[in-house]
């Protein structure tokens, strides 16, 4: 690899300025970055090329690559919405490998630990690196800088963004769809793997110059509803399975158990309650992780005891909000993904469930998105400093093992709140800097943690409307203090090398930090 | 206007190499014009430019169109799902002239005789000429010569495949929404206008530099199904009326009286039951036009009779395809636009109607398109000559009265069939040549008339079909000779000027003929 020439950005963060050959733009504060241009321009196609049947079958994944035109160098895209129980994205490296098909740039939208085996394919050269969240032993590889590429984080969406403005162009999509039809439509509302949404790969349908569907569960023309429609799609092929159901989403998702968590759960819902951003009409968005569970159904609880009702709710699906929409405690559920079975049934069932895309909720540059008219979002963190910028990527210990998700994308809402233990195995989460910088403080409003409620001295209105209640409002400093004092300080700082592994897009396309090769410990 | 310069096309009519001032590719043939290039990309937007809150709105369409940029020589679309009860297109081009703006290029999916006044802004200079389907008035107008520019008809895929290939860039488009969101988001499925679908306007609200969403019923965030989607809107405002709903759609679409046209539905059913078209699992689209209406009629007791069930049928939705669907005697209608408010209800309460758009059902340069998987389609015509082509724009008098719609599109299927009577007010529909080519003669398989079945020679399969049937089938040059004899021949020869007042598109953007200027009988 190149020397790497690195950049003080807005945030004060060393940045590089080319990336996998490409020029990167250093993140230059929120709001600052102008895009200019067009969006990208996908080639004509024509129906001549097309059977007028509208079968577009062959018969494996390696006939389709084939088919497809797969070549040296060229970036091929999957979806993450079969979680860890994905079998595709690993069935296209083996075929690319049968192929003898080398240093293909992968892009999925998320990779999870069940894609270890690309490990392998990354040592083979097959695969010349990731660009996309990497959560588990892809992340790990990549942090002790074995890829031969930069990891690229972007949020869903700024993957969006980065396909629609031109800065990834795919040359292959490989979409797993578990339903479809032999035109292309497909969705996941139904079939062995059902995980109820596919709309992670939406620009990748659109924007693709070559896009395969691959199902296990083909039927009849027409697919409906299609998520993914046919007339984007070249080629369809079917697996025997493509993906484990009992690893795509979890029968039923659990709520902490934790006291500890369960009181930060309730603070977060008294906090929602008492400054009035639970109102008649309003909306709120939460994730699939047990504090975030357990804040929906205390929630709810209020909700009913004031007669509230939501406008709409923003999945990931989960049993709660399903149960909110049935007892009429919403009218609807923006869904972007599904986490749970009881999720993807409603899905099926339920008009009130309404189909989102990272184009909708997300896009930065678009023409408004979802994310900015959220009443409240709930989400999670690995680290807060005490200006309230926060990290969702890596660990203290500087290893980056988890996706952004829609996270960065979340903090646009009215009120962000990050309801967090103030320490998690005797590592304090409140810090003087994060290891990794991924949202930036200004659009984080509140921390809740079981120690007392931090809320961003930016947002005097919401301090305004928490005088007088009793809820433990306190500053940051003080809980982060307490804490110190607790666990005996910050922990011992990573043996960080000079390498930068992987680069953190913020949601406008510029680098807002960078994460470096961890070394063993000296 | 400069001098026109016209070549010969491959189908052997002269067409302009040129059309207001771009240059124009003569017709080809059938699958002969290959595209080059990429897609039209439309500007990069950013959400810093729109408010956090998702409210977009603006007092009234004067204020809107303003907000937009609204200049000299500008192209403003619209659409036509509103049909003759459309108020949004006149508003449109009064509140420019208020404006004072002149020489817009009017892009209209299709244009009624409700859009009459827009003469006067042509005559005032506020619109320089139309370029879409022109019914009645104002295609009167244009073949009279006294429009500025040319018109140019284009199918409702090829409408979509010119704004996507960027043959036509829409500066600013006005989307008439019969529901909507201050975001936005827009259906047709509900409120005062309710039309059932809008999807005419979705390569509008894709590609348009502006997009403008205009309502009479705006509700709260989020407006759903979105059918134009808000992440596509810059500016959204309201009418006290958006439309006549007495005019959007009738209340019940009237089936044929007519003997003749009663016999010619009955024949074509029996045709498509006894070459074995009607199957288990096939497909079929037919119109509103009475002897249409008849014709689905026939065939469902048909269908009833022989315990067959269809995948699919394609609307425009009308009583008659709802009751199929609400029977069980098809899995799903797939709707372009909806002709009657049974149609309207259904679309709101049966998941087996399934929107389609241009994009999805017509597109020629998309990766396939529905219209080649149709089983049948029973299509319309002016005039049909005696090698199949046929015409349904023009007149024998040379008028260009009626719109191209999606009739050149669904020529696609695998077999178009076309009952037509053999003449009306005693001129002859068969003729020696069409008097505008819409449609080449080697993509309309069957004429069906009350004298008579004519199978075009190149379909030697369902020639074959149908041995032995007692269909009456003949020539057609036979049926010609027949109704020449009966009505005393071909009617008189309009007076047409050399100048050509519009252009007939292919559905692949080649020219494929020219109506020329009608003048005065001499």
């Amino acid at each position: 690899m190149p020397e790497q020439k690195l950049v003080k950005n807005a945030a004060g963060r060393m940045v590089p300025t080319e990336i996998n050959g490409r020029e990167a733009i250093p993140y230059k504060g929120v709001a600052k970055h102008r895009p200019t241009g067009t969006k990208a321009a996908p080639a004509l196609s024509t129906v001549m090329d097309y059977p007028d049947s509208g079968d577009k079958t062959v018969p494996d994944i390696k006939a389709a690559l084939k088919a497809a035109g797969l070549k040296d160098g060229m970036t091929v895209s999957t979806h993450h919405h079969l979680r860890n129980g994905d079998f595709v994205a690993n069935a296209v490296f083996d075929a690319a490998a049968e192929l003898g098909v080398k240093d293909l740039r992968w892009f999925p939208s998320a990779s999870f630990p069940c894609h270890a085996p690309i490990i392998e394919h990354m040592k083979n050269g097959v695969v010349h690196h990731i660009e996309g969240s990497m959560n588990g032993p892809l992340g790990r590889y990549c942090t002790e800088g074995n890829m031969r590429g930069m990891g690229v984080l972007r949020s869903h969406g700024g993957r969006y963004r980065a396909v629609q403005d031109g800065d990834v162009h795919i040359d292959i999509a490989v979409i797993a769809g578990p339903t479809a039809d032999p035109f292309g439509n497909a969705n996941g509302l139904t079939g062995p793997a059902a995980c109820g949404l596919i709309g992670f790969a939406l620009a990748d349908s659109e924007y693709a110059d070559k896009v395969i569907v691959v199902t296990d569960n083909l039927i009849d023309f027409p697919c409906v509803p299609w998520q993914i429609q046919g007339n984007n799609v070249d080629i369809v092929t079917t697996m025997p399975a493509i993906g484990d159901a009992s690893k795509i989403v979890s029968g039923t998702t659990q709520i902490t158990k934790s006291p500890d968590r369960l009181r930060i759960a309730e603070m977060t819902a008294r906090f929602v309650k008492e400054t009035g951003i639970m109102h008649d009409g309003f909306s709120f968005q939460g994730g699939a992780g047990g504090t975030s569970l357990s804040f929906a159904i205390f929630l709810m609880e209020m909700m009913k005891e004031e007669g509230i009702k939501a406008r709409f709710v923003r999945g990931g699906s989960t049993q709660y909000l399903t149960q909110m929409l049935e007892e009429g405690l919403t009218d609807y559920i923006l869904d972007g993904q599904t986490f749970d079975l009881e999720g993807v049934r409603s899905m099926r069932e339920n008009p009130g469930h309404v189909n989102t895309s990272p184009f909708t909720s997300y896009n930065y540059h678009g023409k408004g998105n979802f994310a900015t008219m959220l009443d409240c979002v709930v989400l999670g963190a690995t680290e807060v400093d005490v200006n309230f910028n926060a990290n969702v990527v890596t660990h203290s210990d500087g290893y980056l093992l988890h996706g952004i998700g829609g996270w960065q994308n979340c903090l646009f809402s009215k009120c962000t709140i990050l309801p967090i233990p103030a320490f998690r195995d005797r590592i304090p989460v409140i810090v003087d800097e994060v290891t990794t910088l991924v949202g930036p403080g200004e659009l984080i409003d509140v921390i809740v943690t079981e120690r007392g409620i931090a809320i961003n001295p930016l947002r005097e209105d919401l301090l305004a409307a928490v005088a007088g209640s009793d809820l433990p409002i306190r500053t940051i400093e003080e809980i982060k203090a307490e804490v110190d004092e607790l666990v005996g300080g910050a922990p011992e700082k990573p043996n960080l090398g000079e390498k930068v592994v992987a680069a953190i897009e913020w949601v406008d396309g510029t680098v807002i930090d960078s994460v470096r090769q961890v070394l063993p410990k000296e």
